[in-house]
């Protein structure tokens, strides 16, 4: 098992290893020690690991609750929160008690959000069992719910007291939502040069996943410890995020989030090289990682389209919006664009590839 | 002009004056320049202030939208804070813009809470318009709106930018909504010794309002001070407040926040005295002043349902509960009671009066 120690304004730990879903009980008694838990999952993820979840904690001696909810990001609105929330009061949860959140990023965000909010925070317990969630929302303490208008436009900034990645819940995942997790590993590739890439470019992903995920909870780790209410070079974090943001919102999210940010950080390599700032052979060597990794690397959808569903983006600034553009592989830059310029920076090379 | 400086997790200022509500603009320029304000209001303070604070506001370079909610407790609910979340998306405003919360404690938390939420966090300012808003909900940070099963109980400390507390705004309140606010500013005497009682005492209350109002907000600047998020001594700030929102819960909400906690503040002074904590003295003081300024000392409640209601408070922590005891006027404690053993402690008399 490995750990990466995360130093934000809560001190907490990421475990990762295989099978350690089994000890989630011992792991939490080590952190807390609650008269109830509030298990939130989805209804996917319920059928998976629920029952082996509940078993380990069941050796603490506390009360076990569970709310369960439809699987899929249509679910992260503010009525499924409204109804976690009254979930929690109906069973009486107080400030000494916990939420543990058991599922992907909807259910990391969501279960974060209500954790933020109820009771104005209690503590919350992270088990991801996506790669995306391993390595993106499990990490960092943003929390968030979708507004009808756009993303994550509600939420909080709040730090989970413990994470335990089983790389095992990995195993069930689809070729297609494992690769979500690969267009955000691939996007900590970008930001920082480590091994990270050689792993994709080889296609020898799966047999290292552990890995993967320390080195990209590592990555994230050092970018939120440096800059956690995202005011500065946290702003990194969000390579490709813009555009895909638009394009998640332009399909009504049937392209999914990692795909999406597949896409957008594809869009945003062709527009760094556009101005002179990444080279030719680091777009290719990208595009090339991201299609060889089961993931897309352009959009049909139009620029006008994309430039105005970018201006809700939360990185806007007034009149400005912050793009992060690659300028090599292992670095990125913030890019300040007025929101007028968007539109006419994007060309049809640009969103389709060449 | 008086001014009390807030040193919490942002630093900001409480100005407390006549007339200042036509020089919003200035006090918010000398703060930040936004390029849009979102003033959230209610159907009745709008009617009376809305245009001279956008007067104001229109001397500032900047975009002005209005959002209108029915007035009262009811509306502290999710689906007005959805509501007012959409309409921050709808008109497009990004984390360099600003909330304007114009009204009384409802407005002030409710667009506390949204300003806290949208976006993960954006400015806000309060103007206040009622005296309990005034001395109670503008200092501190606590934003909240009410779940199904009970007041507050969802929400998040979050600071202001700025309150501007027009005390002229006080001079329209009926006399039952002005003692909502005599009951808070009796419960600082309880907490502090200073002159406030003898305002309260002698009742001479509105013509020495601007001083009253720096006295509380100073008290509960210090208290908020020294423990922000509530993890120690700000609890006794919760004076009274126990009972009174199992009181206010009670009855539906038909009797108000302040009405509510002074009988609440009542209960546990003749509970502090059962004890042998608080004097007959003072215990009989404090009832006299609570009468005079328009406000009850008793509940027809019965104990079980008190005891309930109180178990869903936010103070609860697992099997205990924090109760505020007065000891003498000018000074509470921390008083820790089992769960199931407060609806023993209160007998017929404590919660009608002798």
């Amino acid at each position: 098992m490995k750990k990466v120690h995360v130093n934000a304004s809560r001190e907490y730990d990421v475990l990762i290893g295989r099978g350690i879903l089994d000890n989630s009980g011992e792991f939490i008694a080590s952190v807390k020690n609650p008269s109830k838990i509030a298990i939130i999952t989805d209804s996917v993820v319920s059928g998976l690991y629920l029952d082996r979840v509940v078993k380990s904690l069941s050796k603490l001696s506390c009360e076990i609750v569970s709310f369960i909810f439809k699987n899929g990001e249509q679910s992260k609105n503010i009525n499924v929160y409204s109804d976690i929330l009254e979930f929690l009061a109906e069973n009486e949860l107080s400030r000494t008690d916990m939420i543990l959140a058991l599922g992907g990023g909807v259910v990391g965000d969501m279960a974060g959000f209500a954790a933020a909010t109820y009771l104005r925070g209690i503590d919350f317990i992270q088990i991801p069992t996506t790669f995306l969630a391993a390595i993106d929302s499990s990490v960092g303490g943003k929390t968030a719910i979708d507004l009808r208008a756009g993303k994550n436009l509600c939420g909080a900034f709040y730090q989970p007291s413990l994470v335990i990645c089983d790389c095992e819940t990995l195993d069930t995942l689809s070729d297609e939502i494992f690769a979500d997790g690969s267009a955000e590993a691939i996007k900590y590739g970008m930001l920082r040069d480590t091994r990270l890439m050689k792993y994709f470019e080889e296609g020898i992903v799966k047999e290292n996943i552990e890995d993967i995920i320390f080195e990209c909870v590592s990555i994230k780790r050092d970018i939120v410890n440096a800059d956690e209410y995202d005011r500065g070079m946290r702003q990194i974090l969000n390579l490709g995020h813009t555009f895909g943001h638009s394009i998640e919102k332009l399909s009504d999210f049937s392209v999914s989030h990692g795909h999406a940010v597949a896409i957008g950080t594809a869009i945003v390599a062709r527009l760094s090289e556009s101005l002179g700032k990444l080279s030719k052979s680091d777009r290719e060597k990208l595009e090339k990682i991201l299609l060889k990794n089961n993931l897309q690397i352009a959009t049909d959808y139009d620029k006008r389209s994309i430039a105005l569903t970018a201006l809700l983006d939360k990185k806007r600034n007034g009149n400005t919006i912050n793009f992060i553009l690659p300028v090599r592989i292992g670095e990125s830059e913030i890019y300040k664009v007025g929101t007028d310029e968007i539109e006419n920076l994007l060309s049809e090379e640009i969103l389709r590839g060449h």
